[in-house]
């Protein structure tokens, strides 16, 4: 991608690797993914329809939400694909899900994968990353089969709105390989895309990316190592792993090949952006696996839960109790 | 992919291979790309909202559905992300377009460029694939960097519902070799989606995904060597070379890039799907050009063109006028 432009978000927003990083140290390092797949829509005795669609999709927000006014989850990740085989009406849930969201001051992934080149990407970026769009989340996953620079419309203007992207690098699903390690230990194609968020978040994060949660980025770059930003992570249980600072750009690693990560030479602490772990709790990664896998950017790690806390419904009383033990498990 | 089932298109819908073979042979190898970037709304005079998106759009598919009552094109593209950044809003015009094209005949390729893994992926095909979707097309753009084989969900309900999806595999913009090109000569990553098409393209005709454009899939495979599916091609100029049968699974392959793959050792020839190159026209590709680049393989391409014709309008007499132009390159 470009070098991107110093990152102060408008409309006093701070930087993302900032909202984040604060949002990781009062909730806990776990994001609940909004997936209203159809047997989970029956299980919770909903139609699979817009109305039963709006229905889980409050219902989960509720429970993100937390109790006392502070939100019981880092952030909240809608999947769009299962917004989306509603068509426009989908959508327009997935605004209203993500409006409110915005309104209880819980952080938005939207997990849409997309990818695309030059103003075609804009258009994506516009999408999912303007203050104007209805479907503004606090981030997107982007996917990078055309090349990691292509995604460059969408880092910029994640950057000047103070929100982040979250490239797909290294996936747990078996055929992903195929894609992900191409090119062997030296120089596969998820390294490569680790490598180049380094360097944007490196670009990022030097030209002042970096701002107290609470208020507009400082862009002198001097609240770097006081802020909220940076060396901490106590809410995550790091141990003696602190935090980096975290810029714009966040990686996918599938929470259970964070080993394999080692093996292809991707230095995953090196990124200083988070890093959005899939798998958590029902594919079968534990707290603790997760933990000895990412070994020293466990700090920077996001571990995203679904079904396994999404089948505790439909109460949010059960929702809620899932969020509190997965929240254990990842502090344990 | 898992090995699809025998292609009988229900609702009597023949199989995506023979009926896109049949409208290239009936108005050539053109597909029209539907691109409501900002700059042509605001060059067509139309506000760059959900209103101005609709009549872009439905100007758009008057010029392509032609005069006579036959397509003036093989197929129409719209590309999803430009609606997207209206929001629901956006893909409710979408669904207007593609429902319209659906009435007058005019095949549609969503160009989304979706990937995701499992039953997400099954969400994304069913958004796009499925018959009772408000945003049904007759073909999808997936991106494969989670592997080809994840895609599996959507080539088994296109073959199930006489659809078609076009993986990219090869592409022209600069960024876009970081990923394709790695493995190297031998072993690239587009070479080993290109085997894999290939591979499910030669499953798929052999159970019988060859049918007459024109009525119910014939599922015995008696009519491979004699229906309008194979060997044919006169409409598209293909010169000596014959059209084979075209498979569910196309390619996405630059215009401007084809000369590449025969470097790469991509049989593009051998895939037997279609392969949908943008890049003609405005981008640089000619139609000498791209025969040239696509040697063998030359009458299976369906050239997308967008911005050259878009920009002719907003008239319709403008836009026609542009197609033929554009026809009468790729034919001479």
């Amino acid at each position: 991608m470009t070098a991107p432009a110093a990152g102060s978000g408008d409309a006093g927003r701070a930087p993302w690797g900032a909202r984040l990083a604060a949002a990781m140290d009062a909730a806990g390092p776990l994001c609940l993914g909004i997936d209203p797949h159809p047997q989970l829509l029956h299980d919770w005795d909903l139609p699979d329809t817009p109305v039963g669609l709006e229905r889980f999709s409050m219902t989960a927000l509720e429970a993100a939400a937390g109790e006392d006014g502070s939100s019981a989850v880092a952030a909240i990740k809608p999947q769009v694909a299962l917004y989306e085989r509603h068509g426009s009406a989908g959508f327009a849930v997935l605004e209203r899900l993500l409006r409110e969201a915005r309104d209880e001051q819980v952080l938005t992934i939207a997990d849409a994968k997309r990818g695309d080149i030059g103003s075609t990407m804009a258009g994506y970026a516009e999408a999912w990353l303007s203050d104007d769009s209805p479907l503004a989340a606090d981030a997107v996953t982007l996917s990078p089969y055309l090349g990691y620079d292509s995604l460059a419309p969408a880092l910029e203007l994640a950057v000047a709105t103070g929100r982040g992207v979250f490239v797909l690098a290294l996936t747990s699903n078996p055929e992903g390989a195929s894609v992900q390690h191409a090119g062997g230990l030296e120089g596969s194609v998820a390294r490569s895309i680790t490598a180049s968020a380094a360097r944007d978040n490196a670009r990022a994060l030097a030209s002042g990316h970096v701002a107290d949660a609470n208020g507009t980025a400082d862009t002198n770059g001097t609240t770097g190592s006081t802020g909220v930003n940076e060396g901490t992570g106590t809410g995550a249980g790091g141990g003696t792993a602190v935090r980096p600072a975290l810029g714009p750009v966040g990686l996918v690693v599938g929470a259970t090949v964070a080993g394999q990560a080692e093996r292809l030479g991707l230095d995953l602490a090196g990124v200083r952006g988070a890093l959005l772990a899939p798998g958590f709790g029902a594919q079968g990664a534990s707290g603790a696996g997760m933990r000895a896998g990412f070994g020293s950017a466990w700090p920077s790690v996001l571990a995203t839960s679904s079904r396994a806390i999404l089948r505790r419904g439909p109460s949010v009383g059960g929702l809620r109790e899932g969020i509190r033990e997965a929240l254990e498990d990842l502090r344990r």
